[in-house]
């Protein structure tokens, strides 16, 4: 089912509807990705980012936020800073990983149920043919969703993604998902921590996938994963023993105005650094920079089509259909002082595997 | 309005629905209660525990789980305790809390809107009549929280919160309600700590109102209080700043199946210890206990008449209207290993205002 990577979905199509909702409880093992040892100049913590204007703002917030000197000084329990994750942690186009896995998954839930193999949109999905694939509607989209991310224990669902997790390769690189992680933000996400702040991934995947992989990919662990987010029914096996199942009722759609929305409801403070790269986080940064005392809000731009992708109407780029960076939200941000990092220049590298 | 505090309202009636949903952010500031200094015998974690059954199953759980040389260890990011706050870390008897202060925010909220004066329930609540509130619906008592709970910005929440728990006092000991903790718990708390545990509250109370002082009062910060939660809708005030309304929605009924679904959805992990007190936690201490390795479940019997409350019918006490412990809670604790807490004898000290 690889065939199907390439496929175009729209991220709002997939997203809106926020049904993107799955399975937790960390898993151990796997492949280690994560924070791979790096030719470090001494006393830069951030090697990978090119001096500029960028680098400059998070060091400067993280000094001014911590430096018990300072007028901005933030208690240590009050550091919070929220990370989206598709396209701003690690690589989102030309699909989501997690709606590939989707696709991936459907020949097994077929097999399981042979009687879908006739039923839309699975027999599209098993013919394989991108351009069929590419036109399901939301709802089809939705239905494949479904299947493949609820109606089972959140055990089973977190060996389905583990051994997904640890196999499936992107068409592009042909490496792990999961190394497809930005090096200039795993930096970040180090240097914050070793700095007090407590990192969250705030992102409209779904949190019971992200949980899967964020502690031994990002260092971070699965409570400080929100996502969008379905419920869980709690039942007993036939033993009496308690399990949960997956269900396919929405709790969170954690994108656009439901990423403050969760961040209150799952974190309960507000952030004082937020880091983004679409319209779908807008208001996630909106709500950063309204609280008092010193606050940073980062956006990313895709604009280096050699090393990764170039999108977003924002730079007269082309629109994507996952990601959009629009030029409202490029407006916003320069009116409102936020920093817009571009990938081009601002990152002398993208991966962790690039030497 | 404190005339009603010793009306006696179901907790099932109040919980079950489950609409005990409130605002959060930590609020600074306020009197400083937790953690009082204490006569601590060298090297003794417990002081206020009389030895016993219950003092060594929590001395041995922790050393089991930490001891490195120990088959039983638990890596430090896997060290997961919850905990039941009403009736399990501080009173409950004879009303929630958080039930008197949705009745002492009556009379405000009919002085913003008096059309509400001479409309039921509010009416009979504001004659102080405890009989006649005695007597009022689950529908009717739905009606006071929704009214004193929601339908406000985050902040005006916080704002009348806080303002009610620096100077409202219980009727028997006069003092807040947040020096009613129990000082044997506060030892847990910070044992488990100091033993690299990452504690939680679980509690069937409103998750936005406990966040207002977990932190000060129990050392727990807002992002660990898991509790009811009910939604909030993401806005712009006049000058275009945003901010947080609470809803009449409920996204978590926190309470039976509620606790491990909520544990899922907000922690992701299964936690090795929990503490509970009734019937409300008999799921999140079947969830715990259904972990590999070693678990610790743990429930309080209030069998103390003179020094707190006696109730529950697990003992042949009176039954009550909060905090059910039946008999049938009692059989399942004994048949599965969980341990019991005698607060007659297995506590030496009840609170920390006592000397």
């Amino acid at each position: 089912m690889n065939k199907s990577s390439g496929t175009e979905l729209s991220r709002r199509q997939l997203l809106q509807t926020g049904l993107v909702a799955t399975a937790a409880t960390l898993i151990a093992g796997g492949a280690e990705f994560a924070f791979p040892p790096q030719a470090r100049a001494l006393g830069d913590s951030l090697p990978s980012w090119n001096d500029g204007p960028a680098k400059k703002a998070i060091l400067d917030f993280i000094h001014t936020t911590t430096d018990k000197s300072s007028s901005k000084f933030v208690p240590p329990e009050q550091r919070i800073a929220t990370f989206d994750q598709d396209g701003t942690l690690w690589v989102e186009h030309p699909m989501y990983s997690q709606v590939v896995y989707c696709f991936d998954r459907v020949p097994a839930v077929v097999k399981a149920k042979p009687e879908l193999a006739n039923v839309e949109p699975f027999k599209t999905v098993m013919t394989g043919d991108r351009e069929a694939i590419a036109k399901l509607s939301t709802e089809q989209l939705m239905k494949i969703l479904a299947v493949t991310l609820t109606g089972m224990s959140v055990d089973t669902f977190e060996a389905q993604a583990n051994q997904w997790l640890g196999s499936a390769r992107d068409p592009r690189w042909k490496k792990l998902y999961t190394e497809l992680t930005y090096q200039p933000m795993l930096e970040v996400l180090k240097h914050m921590r070793d700095s007090g702040y407590k990192t969250y991934i705030v992102t409209g995947g779904g949190q019971d996938f992200v949980r899967m992989y964020a502690e031994r990919v990002y260092g971070i662990p699965p409570e400080q994963v929100v996502g969008t987010a379905g419920g869980t029914s709690f039942g007993y096996d036939k033993s009496g023993k308690p399990f949960l199942t997956k269900d396919p009722k929405l709790l969170l759609n954690d994108n656009n105005a439901g990423k403050p929305e969760g961040i209150h409801m799952m974190i309960g403070r507000q952030p004082y650094a937020a880091f983004g790269n679409s319209t779908g986080d807008r208001q996630m940064l909106e709500y950063t920079k309204a609280g008092s005392g010193e606050r940073l809000a980062m956006l990313l731009l895709h604009d280096d089509a050699q090393r990764e992708y170039a999108y977003g109407p924002a730079q007269g780029l082309p629109d994507s259909k996952v990601g959009t960076f629009t030029q409202a939200l490029y407006d916003e941000a320069k009116s409102k002082g936020w920093i817009v990092i571009s990938m081009k220049s601002d990152w002398k590298r993208i991966f962790a595997f690039e030497q």
